[in-house]
């Protein structure tokens, strides 16, 4: 349960500001299906128009990373943040963009196996090789 | 500086089996340069073994994901554990691998924003929408 | 479900270094609801104590700082450390003490900033300037 | 040092968008002093004017929290996410902004309590009081 | 919910590799009860195969640390990753290993004071004393 | 480089509540050296005082937990907390305290295992066993 409440279609369709973003995440997505994230982000008008914006530009505009490299890199940064509900939601997207069973083995072994060198070189305190600085 | 002492190649030399090691990351990298990383491990010769092992495999041998996208996997990973030694060393592979600056600039708007959300999701504890569940 | 038992009003009332700081907590907050945080924490006397009275020194007695800004302050740690249960409660007791929508909107905005800039300055590695050592 | 370069004063002096953020920077703080954090986001345009819109938006603009407790979140936020560069630029933003000796060390108090009472909570998996959630 | 299909005993018997790391963990552990981890790593068999030969290896031969002190090293560090999972699963072997109230309740302690010192040290960014060093 | 002043000895001299700590500290040490830790915190007397007290108790007074045991606990959230203070002075106690090579190896393989395992956990969302909960 959220710390706020989360915005029915009725709500937002009563609020000039949010109906503006929801409509907007309909017609970029083609899809009436409006998640979570969005309906709490509808209690801060300022924070909701924000991000979507800067999520439609990040991750929607094209550039030079392909979608779906994007959305690994999401999932990585969701996970190392144990944020639950992010990592749902982009596994849920990634898999929308084609992401196939070999490719998530692949995502999962590169992700376990930074998580197990970053505690070694967090606990070693190693310092960085100069060849490095270069 | 490092909590162990960081072994010369002259220490690697006069041990079996981390010289085994050093010679096998020295003929795989195709590179005389051998890493902090690796001189630190070298004083716990199990860790260095497994985890030279794990990575020879999971980064060098080639899969369904590009070497490139998985080194950005493996930066987001250490940039969110604040591992210091992993951020250096592994932007410096991407690099090596042809990371442009374009695709450096979209990998920190999507790490930035991803961290964005995280944190606003685990603020708001929005619950997952059943539909990423499905 | 906790890794321990949660301690009832019975549990607690045939316990006498328990039953000293639960009459205490109820006297102090002018209430009888009592959390579960300290219903687990009951397992351990000593930690008991000592979490009580270090909380009731840092968050109740007055200080330079209001209670609600020590609140938002609570939230923002809590959330970084993806912690639910503190994250609830202290939005809550946050609400308890006044925090109104735009100051939660507001206090979400610097979060995420927060957030945002520090994947940057991580994930690029930024030496800190002179003029901050001074 | 830094993944990437630190653009010097003629670097974006030849740079049109990043002279216009410079510029704004320099005009808003009314000093010329722009640090690192800025000097390297340079290398990203992009990045740079969204990340300061942002934070002259979020931690400049007038609102209903007032600046100095703004800072303080941020430092919780940056000290939680072991950011060296953020916790040092925003603690010496703090200073500049009026802290106190006697609000440091009760920040300090919420924070190290905050930490203590999320690892209790999060070793003892404490379910959410349904308090908290009404 | 989990992202994968967590394999039941008959999708494992009918792959050749899973039923081969399911009969070890069976024979190892001396137990019919093979938990939700190794039924979701089963979608990805490398990475199966990899994980029991590393914990068979670290966490079951025996060593110099003995096992409920690896079982409380393994808790510290999954509270920190707020790993429900990793928390529940790791504190239920400690009590199989003998974990006594009074050890878990002294574990808490130096957990939280960790946290708590941690936190005070990296907002101070206090600088490592030659001493720790040498 | 701190945030806050290191005070000297002589710092202390003139200051009767941190004189008594660092008095404390030695005396209980049996040695003159006192780190940075303490030397940092001597600007906020309240932390000082109540910090040592728990390091005190915690960490050095007899329990059921052997004293090598709980640096190893301590250096393990350290680790996870990024926190470089720590990790190098508790690494340097747990030395004092007789930790071996062979004993630190499996320290290393211990938390690199969990963090292995922890993001594997996290990223796949694995529901928790009935079984871990009863």
């Amino acid at each position: 349960m959220a710390t706020v409440r989360l915005w029915t279609d009725d709500d937002v369709a009563a609020d000039a500001r949010c109906k503006a973003v929801f409509d907007d995440i309909r017609a970029t997505r083609k899809s009436d299906f409006v998640n979570n994230f969005w309906r709490a982000l509808a209690n801060q008008p300022d924070l909701l128009e924000q991000t979507w914006a800067r999520v439609k530009k990040v991750m929607i505009e094209p550039g030079t990373l392909d979608p779906l490299t994007k959305e690994l890199i999401y999932i990585a940064v969701s996970t190392m943040n144990s944020c639950t509900y992010c990592t749902h939601s982009h596994t849920a997207a990634a898999r929308a963009k084609g992401l196939t069973e070999e490719q998530y083995a692949e995502f999962l072994a590169v992700v376990s196996m930074a998580a197990h060198t970053n505690s070694l070189a967090n606990a070693l305190q190693i310092p960085v090789d100069n060849e490095f600085l270069a």
